[in-house]
């Protein structure tokens, strides 16, 4: 496997250059002292780590994996020394509240993290991706003396977190879950109850775990509206801050997965297991959602990292190994053949994976972007305005990076032949340890429905008006030279997500109950890839100035150009697809299946 | 994972009722025999392995997986016994000279019998399938007294055979291979050099293993034109037919890969190891390539087969879990949840998988049957008709059988949500074993280059036709009711394949050489689209009249259109890219990659 390269370079560039989120740090009074030199300085450091001790480990992680004996987890050799140094380093609280000591960076910055860190390894990224997930609702909505307990050893390291939601018998559908809370007479509550695959359930890498753990008080409302959030330690925790007893939370068995081999997926048994309540009873989900929100970006973000790695290989690769012969004007007869790069599908396939990657890259920065602004502008309007964008894109960047990550992966493996088959060069891993994201944190189709069912008819399409006015906004300023096509092709791409807008909203005014359950995971890609249309064309522009000075920024231009001309036409069976609405998928008897 | 049923009542409509495959076998005269009975009578007879010997043993044999000790391979348990019933019942000789002992039959039975074998377990089915390439082979190529030698052997499943091309270096461009061949004075030739990705190179399964060898002459001309091909036994056979001495031919290590554990992938030493050449000097090439052609199908149908399991176990798993509320009208209350199968987005999984399933079935056996004209047909006209349907349609079918099979794969294990990531129920081992399909037996680039290269440009669109009139004339019957619109876009995709295909000639004509590389994998979807789309409406027209007395046939016109309005629209995608040629692919410098 090639050696694993974070872009600086074009992490600068969409951050700076693209998005100019130093404009935006300037004027939100909580990041006014961040400014781009201490943040490419802070990339940099991530970026060591990430190079140098992470994802050279990542292969033999994967082929270690975590080994489950007597009720223990064990995590492959070098996790602990990796985890210390990223602890060390202010990772886990990397946009954790200063206040309990957190580096409170803005998720622009983080999001270049959490690409480098994926890219690295995404098993190892998940046991402090949880926790900061754990940190940032405990933040939200914990009390104060809850807070005190448990944060500053959480943003420091020193535990982990957990979320528990699913069961058994319900993952998608939370509503009818069956784990119990009983109040007791201390203001704590009894947990009991069963949760499945609970990532970094149980662990060797720190001393105490903090779970977060969705359950159902006793006279709770059925469904989804009765259930209630709280916290359970490991070892409970003393009143001078030391660890106490063994809370009876454990790890009754791992799952043997597909992919993330070094990740524990466990089995966790409450037995009457101490827990507090955190917000309010009944209202549990809500506050997890909170979180989950935020944390689906970092879910996409996991597809971007293996197809950036993928992508590094997969170059790599192609420039070494020679095989074939290229156009006359390509040959180097000095040799037996030609590198792969000289030919057209060998090409096609790396520049869909650059296509994804660079467009991936950017899409995720202008999310965490808006995160950002929702979070710290001043103005209300403004933060107003990026909410809703945050809530209309916020899937999009889970099931749509994911998709197109596994995507890449799969050619960046197709590109190494046989090689990419076998387990030595690393390719297959990256396919293994991405497919998972399309899974977990609300599969894709349940990104999709939150998109086009909560999101879009909820709205009745209002929430589209910010993306839309964002892309019209750009298209008004007019083509640069060359692009006059293209940029009609995104003006194009904007009808054609009104037009399909248009004919769900229609069908489910007739009384349509099936069509956006139906038509969901096809609009969510009509979004995703007019969102990454705006991401290139916008790159291409930005860079246009600029290439003279940074040769680099060159590529851009010519990668819009094959996004639009190979990928971007999808969008036309896509819209077919979503006119069908759910026309086509119920006519089938259940038995006809 | 649920039980893998055949299925019967599918493979039969196919072969009788669409492709009326009996009426072919009353005409060619080593077919006379055979009658529909006595075909349903065999492929129960495989089912009947498939289901109850083979299938439920695969999970386990990927976890243990094929293992490696002092240059022996041991392949998992009851694989061993799982062969020789394989063997005792024919199967290794299904389509094999009955001259030798072949069961003779035509390959329109064989590819349902294949099917299900890569149903039941795709590691287990390669150590037959490569015997019966190699098989193929001798009986084609080889002289009398080698044919002597091998053949019975082979096919009677006493002894195995494997196909040797890839070398360390070389994979896909076989012309800058090293393995050397030195004539010696007994008429053989000393066979030396290292191949690798040699599957089932070396096993326990069988007391000898016959490798098929390419390698050069000492004055071979240089490149593909100067490779011959040669048999090299593990064991050299006395004249009594007896094992002999060891040959010099080692396994000197196997891969470890992303799937396909149970199939032993060797790394081959040969030194100085003792072989004779089959077929002319310098011509082993196309020797191996008469086998290939044949055995792409087979590899296509891997895909398949891998769809079809997962297929079933979706279904099953779609209709016990309850998660979710449907539609009002859908509801069960007294459950907790509605089935998974009431929701749009599983709908919409299972349905592209039923609709690539059984076009694949389809699809499979209508170039079975052009296989089966071609081998027997009296009528030279009949027979190089069927040659060029063959030709053309050969890399359609290992190519898109095996991309449709990934997604397949791909959506069946998202259909079970976390549970499809878990080793327990068997969907992602699916994905692991389809996954080769596409890159071995040529990578689905090089089947797309085939098509559009070689057989398309090279016969400047001629190759295309007997497809085309064959459509033309299905249409041209007119459409069954309720089909007036399907008909038409398939009438469209007619002109798009022509509206492609001239785009692509044009520019070759015009003297750009990267166009066919570059365009080749969307003109083979393209042509793959258009293909499943005459197989469903032929399928729909087939079941019509015979619905009253089948209702199992009473979703063929349902998933037709299922297919129609979903899956098929993405040839407008697939058309544009094919326009854009390599157009776009050059623009980047090697460098900015």
């Amino acid at each position: 496997m090639a050696d694993y390269r974070v872009p600086r370079e074009d992490m600068q560039f969409v951050l700076q250059d693209v998005f100019k989120v130093d404009q935006d740090w300037a004027r939100f009074e909580p990041l006014a002292e961040l400014d781009f030199d201490t943040a490419a300085a802070i990339i940099d450091e991530g970026a060591k780590l990430a190079e140098t001790l992470i994802a050279p480990n990542c292969r033999a992680a994967d082929e270690e994996g975590v080994k489950f004996v007597d009720g223990q987890v064990t995590t492959p050799k070098g996790y602990k020394e990796q985890f210390q140094q990223l602890a060390e380093g202010g990772w886990v609280g990397v946009t954790a509240n200063p206040e309990w000591g957190g580096m409170g960076l803005p998720k622009s910055i983080s999001a270049q993290y959490e690409e480098m860190l994926c890219a690295a390894d995404i098993s190892f990224s998940l046991y402090s991706g949880l926790t900061a997930g754990a940190i940032m609702t405990l933040d939200l909505h914990a009390t104060q003396e809850l807070k005190e307990t448990y944060l500053e050893r959480m943003i420091s390291g020193e535990w982990t977190g957990t979320m528990c939601l699913t069961e058994p018998h319900c993952g998608t559908d939370l509503g009818i879950m069956r784990t119990k809370a009983v109040p007791q007479d201390d203001g704590s509550f009894a947990i009991s109850g069963t949760k499945i695959f609970i990532t970094g359930g149980e662990h060797d890498l720190v001393d105490n775990i903090v779970h977060l753990v969705l359950a159902k008080l006793p006279d709770a409302p059925a469904g989804s509206k009765g259930i209630s959030l709280f916290v359970v330690p490991k070892f409970l925790v003393n009143e001078d801050g030391t660890l106490g007893e063994r809370n009876p939370v454990f790890c009754g068995s791992i799952e043997h997965k597909m992919g993330i081999h070094a990740s524990a997926t466990c089995v966790m048994n409450f037995d009457g297991a101490k827990g507090w309540m955190v917000g309010e009873p009944n209202r549990g989900l809500a506050a997890m959602f909170t979180m989950m929100n935020y944390e689906r970006l970092g879910v996409g973000i996991q597809g971007l990292g293996a197809a950036a790695r993928s992508y590094v290989n997969a170059v790599e690769y192609a420039n070494d190994r020679i095989q074939g012969r290229g156009a006359k004007a390509t040959q180097d007869q000095s040799k037996d053949a030609d590198p792969l790069i000289v030919h057209g599908d060998i090409r096609r396939m790396l520049l869909t994976m650059k296509a994804f990657v660079e467009g991936g890259r950017a899409f995720s920065t202008y999310v965490g972007q808006q995160l950002d602004i929702a979070k710290y502008a001043q103005d209300d309007a403004e933060r107003t305005r990026a909410d809703a964008l945050v809530a209309l894109l916020t899937p999009v960047a889970k099931a749509f990076l994911t998709d197109t990550g596994l995507e890449a992966t799969i050619l960046g493996q197709q590109v190494l032949g046989g090689h990419g088959f076998v387990r030595e060069w690393g390719q297959e891993q990256l396919v293994r340890d991405c497919r998972i994201a399309q899974i977990y944190e609300g599969t894709n189709g349940i990104q999709a429905l939150d998109l086009l069912g909560r999101k879009v008819a909820g709205s009745r399409g209002e929430l589209l008006k910010p993306l839309a006015e964002d892309i019209g906004k750009f298209l008004a300023e007019g083509p640069i030279a060359g692009f006059e096509q293209e940029y009609q092709q995104l003006q194009q791409g904007l009808e054609m997500v009104e037009r399909a807008t248009k004919s769900v909203l229609t069908k489910v005014m007739q009384g349509d109950e099936n069509v956006i359950n139906g038509a969901a995971v096809e609009y969510l890609h009509l979004i995703g890839y007019v969102c990454f249309a705006y991401m290139w064309l916008r790159m291409a522009k930005t860079a246009e100035p600029l290439v003279a000075e940074r040769p680099y920024l060159a590529s851009k231009a010519k990668t819009a150009k094959f996004y639009m001309a190979r990928l971007y036409p999808r969008v036309h069976g896509l819209l077919a697809a979503i006119e069908d609405g759910s026309d086509s998928l119920y006519l089938h008897e259940t038995g006809e299946f």
